[in-house]
């Protein structure tokens, strides 16, 4: 596999693959010394066209675990400022010699546009409402843990996942239904009318996918509830009446925690938004895995680019 | 030690372990290479919530020279603008791996406030007007110097230090004279009566601290002149009635410079204000060690990351 | 060489000695492992006045690939804009142990100026309207080819040079027209006259240097055409009359990319304006080295830092 773009372009086997691979850097990442020499004298380059620091710097603590340099080459200060297009400045970074770009973009579709100007390979992480696979990625590991993994291809049969939220507006959604679904698993969305994607059969060729508008039908039914960002541009744009009345209906509170599922994982791909969906500290439900999942990203990350970057496997060994 | 936030957590015998240690790393920086594996694979977060790039590229300089990685985490770029909390900030950045927070905060208090939120050192980088122990321990080992080391806890016995200008609002001030007279030394706080402390008895248990306003009466007789840096928004906030009348009253300027004891020292924690309280270029002043200050801050920070994570001794050796 | 910061003070043989590094350099970037260990230890701090980020990326990927450590102090986040003198930025930053600056101001003559107040070495990445050695050295490096070398002093002898543009306000136009003659050719400035130098003879000694403002009188006949970009700024400064006449005049449009001399090479610094300077797409260029140029630029620039900071020559070696 030369890039990762998306969840479909690795598939069900890819998806395995990869979660193997971050078995054994998770392994990597508890050793006193958590590194491997897998990358050296690579350079991978951030070219983030959105804000997203913790994206960013997982990444990159990534690329450093495998010993790789890294850039960042963010917007803010580059002369794409100055009306350099998006092809120039690919085609330039490219040019100074660059193993993988990781790009973010608030246009979907980005990733696939520059494959012709380089020859770098290109890791997707984040385009418009599109894709964002290695969050995804890191999910499913978090969701299946390490040691399952010799279950393989169906380490989420007989799972049901709710994603609550705005769905439409969600990369994190869209690339972790396709996921969960191609392990396995049943995904319910859950949201407002106005937060719906009109039709999500395209994200997936599964039928294993319903919506919902009502949480508290769904909530004691699911083995992991998955909460989504709200975006507070939303009621600017008024498919939101008001945040208040978003919480009390979609929001993860009190009352709603004591009905989840004994052992069921509650998940968020952050930054949360205290008292909008998030109604609840974190800290006190037995069941949160947010914090697994920004450690697990780490482990992730180095995977996908030890897997495009075709790493050496006795290099990443003691 | 696992943390360092104050000098008054350190302690007499810490503050001579960090020197002793910062003179092996002096050492270490005269070499043709100046690198040690000492700190391999660990990553060193600067988590600076205000900007203070000469601090940062200290402390990042230290942190490579024992060969751990770095990375920048600045409010100006993070989701913290985005309404993100402190705590979740911390806890996120801390799960991807992080084996120490260099912090600084506006707030005092926040290398404390953090501490349950992760399990990496904390090295205070500066909190509000309270602490900022790194530069107190750079300027121990200015005055004492490499050699003089051997004498060890009582090694700035009987010197006398003015430190001259805001002590109110300096976190510099704090510190220096918690661990100035915790060597044995005497300080003499000098400052309008707006710019001093209601009362300095809690900065030390020590006796051996006065306050005076009169700069001229002190001058002649101290071994260390230390000039904090004024900032321009007291006199918005008319603490000084006007800068000029301040710099008359406790600027060094040519005449007191001469009216220094013989071989005084005079230092300054930086960046200075020419013309408000440094008169006088320093590089017309035998006794300024102002860049030596800025040269020891290196070695003693590798000192205090290598303390605090448990570095292994032959690891810096030749 | 200790600095680098203009063409004459490398002269005709420096120049040479630093392709020739250069050619040693492109091998190691060929390597499936594209780094060595020559500055192992060394501090490269970029200290840029002026953005650019391409710059900027292409001098720390160099230094990264000879091991060195990197550092990035730019203005717009330093205490600079507290108003901190020059001078009391470059001795601090220097006394924390730095081996080069790499220096960009908007004001020429700057890394002259700073050479009292530290002993690193100095590498001009662009001074104002004045100088840009690298720049100049990589399009040597571009239009000579890493074979030809061994012709080495007269390596340019009969070849002809069209710089086309807003030659009065480049540094590039000046770095390039002393590094072209130096290597024997000739040059030929094309611009409207409110964009030539009242008089380019200070550029160099050489009488290879003629003037036209007229693009299509010339074009057939160069070797080499290299584009400026045309700052957008010019037009409000009444310069120019209009954009779209301009590049009327002097742009590159399909119908003089016609009449090139066949194996004429078309360069250009970047970044382009395209539809002002460039009216066509280089990638329709068959002589176009655009891309190449972004290359070698990080091959020149590990000669560069290798030669001044007294790279030992074994350690570029396999």
């Amino acid at each position: 596999m030369k890039h990762l773009r998306s969840i479909d372009e690795l598939g069900r086997e890819g998806i395995v693959r990869i979660l193997e691979l971050a078995a054994h850097m998770a392994e990597v990442n508890r050793r006193p010394v958590p590194k491997v020499p897998a990358l050296v004298g690579r350079t991978v380059v951030s070219l983030f066209f959105e804000d997203s620091t913790r994206t960013r710097i997982s990444f990159e603590t990534a690329a450093r675990r495998l010993s790789a340099d890294t850039m960042t080459f963010s917007v803010s200060t580059s002369s794409v400022n100055k009306g350099e297009s998006l092809r120039d400045t690919v085609e330039t970074v490219s040019a100074m010699g660059v193993a993988a770009f990781v790009v973010r973009h608030k246009t979907s579709g980005v990733p696939w546009q520059i494959e012709d100007w380089t020859e770098a390979s290109i890791i997707n992480a984040g385009d418009g409402w599109h894709q964002h696979p290695t969050q995804a990625l890191l999910d499913c590991f978090t969701i299946v843990g390490e040691r399952s993994l010799t279950a393989a291809a169906d380490c989420m049969s007989g799972m049901r996942v709710a994603i609550v939220g705005d769905v439409k507006h969600s990369r994190v959604a869209r690339s972790c239904t396709e996921a969960f679904t191609a392990l396995g698993a049943s995904v319910v969305l859950v949201a407002p009318s106005t937060l719906l994607p009109p039709d999500h059969s395209p994200w997936t060729s599964s039928t294993k996918v319903e919506v919902s508008n009502d949480l508290d039908a769904v909530i004691g039914s699911c083995d992991v509830v998955y909460m989504l960002r709200m975006q507070r541009e939303r009621m600017a744009e008024a498919l939101v009446p008001h945040l208040g009345e978003y919480s009390s209906r979609f929001g993860l509170d009190a009352d709603r925690a004591r009905r989840l599922k004994r052992d069921a994982l509650v998940m968020h791909p952050g930054p949360m938004n205290r008292g909008v969906e998030m109604m609840v500290d974190p800290a006190d439900l037995p069941g949160s895995v947010i914090t697994t999942q920004v450690t697990n990203g780490v482990a992730v990350r180095m995977a996908v680019l030890f897997d495009v970057l075709g790493g050496v496997e006795t290099e990443v060994s003691r």
